[in-house]
């Protein structure tokens, strides 16, 4: 298998966002001589907001995250990969808590003004003496340079470092937006994402912050879907110190807000997209267009239906523009479908129209974008103005090959 | 890949059922020299009930037995493999209505009592003047001994027959029930099975045979998947021939019948577990046990999201005892779980209880069990008192390989 996934994209150049300071080390949680612990620190006046997975058996972290969220506030974040802090009981809680209090006392905040994510294995006790032992040092090193070192920190099964950067006006002063994310197994829609922080300088209150990130997420992260599994650990947040001189925003964002946002839902585009870039064993990125579904809602669901099926995956893998497969798809989706109405196209070519194939369509075109890397499938209900986009990548023996033995 | 499953199971001997005969032939569908259709014929009076997948795209063949399913009444299934007649618009009914033509001439009755499935590749017109053309031969040839011909003609990807046998006494008299099936991707919960078909000699009304196979089915068929792909062609037929001397059988069957349904659900279980031990590339056979859920349809889709998920098979298709992703696919069931009160067994070894490791559990027995051919995985929710029982295999490299150059 490929040391790096055939699909990634270079690490953008990350300027400084005033008002975060990042630094990474290798503490040896798992790993030995690998990056896996960073620590981010925020200007007092930081603001914050966070979506979580709907796994209902969540990591220690997002616990510890969830209630935090209440006051809206940050002062830093440590996340650690390597031990996912999952199914560890009161163990988990005594780890979160230590570690919290440790970068509070660094820092000089309340404990609940320290955000946490952990990515990892599932159900060992997270060794948080190393975590804990490595903070002065990590303290000590922060930098507004420590972009690249804290997109590294957090990978596991990733192949390339992820990051993105934006800038936007607000009353016509600059505001950066930076982010960083890690995948790359686990990733399915009901959920923020694997682990995905974004930062800028904007001065925007927690409830609006919230707001924006529920709004770009429904268009990025929870478009994405690598194997349909649902980490226990997914988790986005946002964080915003204030830095920027920009003229007060209203409580309800509105017009002032339209070129952040859209810088914004840009961004975690961006992220999401290299995340299923990177999916485990990707060698295709695929994105999948549902439109004439009654609902937006339904084109979803087919789309999800399509982008998670082994038997369309596994076909994609092999270069096989086996439509078929989408039929089937669409049809075990449980959205209202009608076989004699549905049209399928790759790479711009409709093979299927109305219920069967195409007489004597243009196979050549077909079966070279079959054999690129970036593969496109459009589906047509024909039922109504309903559409979504998703993406996800192919299923192949790497994916296999990574995951028959991530413990040994 | 091994050419036979390993986890294959011998074809048991098939004695006649009186009023059943049966013949196969390789009539050139879409491989050369390998057997691909074959033809059953019943004796007058026969009573047919039938269960098809729930996929919203279904086949042509779907659409006629559903049609023909009103009667009650059969003569003849005729079955080919190498192509499913699905989304081929009007020529796939053209194919089915002039296939039924045909062997309702042969046989001297109405088209409509003549049954059809068909088992493939998706979208392409099936060449149905090849089964015409073989039928006439076919019709001479059938024999009350045609069963390991049958069953081999309707596999596909199958690499072992699969077949099942019972008797049973109604009001004293024996009575004897056969069936066949193939699999062996494209196998999910959602549908009946792939194929499969159960003759019986009993003399049942066909209103109590659809009671007896959709209770039957819950058990079986719908309690196993491969790759939570759901065919458009999945078919379940049961045809009583009456040629049993048995007492009359009051309609709702009663306790006439109990020794009969149980040796219909055990055929059934037989069938359907064959199926999952022929699942595209499988290497071990997994069976999952939930309890303590809230009812019985919230175990079952808590053990189906276990079953269902990628990264649960992969590490089984490695030995890999990882029940972090057990506790990952709990949480994504969506269905109520407790992360803190959940428990989880492999090999009958309590691993996991009441949120967190067994401190110091047996790992040698659980290596051991791993390594071998049949997985047992327990879960316990601590909610309530609802359990359900589904079948797997892993999720291998061979599912690629297979998946990947399917049409090629």
């Amino acid at each position: 298998m490929p040391s790096v996934s055939p699909l990634a994209v270079p690490l953008p150049e990350l300027p400084p966002v005033p008002g975060v300071r990042l630094a990474a080390c290798a503490a040896g949680i798992r790993y030995q001589n690998r990056s896996d612990l960073m620590l981010a620190e925020f200007s007092p006046g930081t603001t914050v907001a966070g979506v979580f997975t709907r796994n209902r058996c969540p990591g220690a972290p997002i616990d510890w995250c969830r209630s935090s969220l209440r006051s809206g506030r940050a002062r830093a974040l440590v996340v650690n990969s390597g031990n996912a802090n999952v199914f560890t009981g009161r163990a988990g809680r005594t780890a979160v808590e230590a570690t919290a209090a440790t970068a509070s006392r660094l820092i000089g905040c309340p404990a609940r003004q320290i955000f946490l994510a952990s990515t990892g294995v599932i159900g060992e006790a997270l060794p948080y003496e190393r975590l804990t032992a490595a903070l002065p040092a990590l303290y000590a090193d922060l930098s507004e340079h420590g972009w690249e070192a804290a997109a590294r920190a957090i990978m596991t099964t990733d192949t390339f470092p992820k990051a993105a950067t934006r800038t936007a006006t607000i009353g016509g002063t600059e505001v950066r937006l930076s982010g960083i994310a890690k995948g790359s197994g686990m990733i399915a829609p009901d959920m923020a994402t694997l682990l995905a922080f974004v930062f800028t300088d904007a001065k925007l209150p927690a409830p609006l912050l919230s707001r924006l990130l529920a709004a770009g997420t429904a268009q990025s992260f929870n478009a994405i879907t690598v194997d349909s599994d649902t980490s226990t650990s997914d988790t986005l947040l946002f964080f915003a110190t204030g830095q920027a001189h920009h003229p007060r925003v209203p409580p309800a964002g509105g017009s002032a807000l339209a070129d952040f946002r859209r810088a914004l839902f840009a961004l975690l585009s961006d992220l999401a997209i290299a995340v299923a870039r990177d999916g485990e064993g990707a060698g295709k990125l695929i994105t999948i267009d549902v439109s004439g579904a009654v609902s937006a809602r339904s084109a979803r669901r087919v789309a999800f239906a399509i982008a998670n099926s082994p038997l369309v995956k596994t076909a994609i893998a092999g270069a096989d523009a086996n439509w078929g497969r989408i039929v089937m798809a669409v049809g075990k989706a449980g959205e209202p479908a009608d076989r004699d109405r549905l049209s399928i196209a790759i790479g711009g070519v409709w093979l299927a129209r109305a219920g069967s194939v195409v007489p004597g369509y243009d196979e050549a075109p077909v079966v070279r974008h079959m054999q690129g890397h970036e593969i496109a499938i459009a589906v047509d209900l024909g039922l109504g103005k309903g559409s979504a986009r998703v993406f996800t990548c192919d299923l192949t023996h790497g994916y296999i090959e990574i995951n028959g033995s991530y413990r040994s």
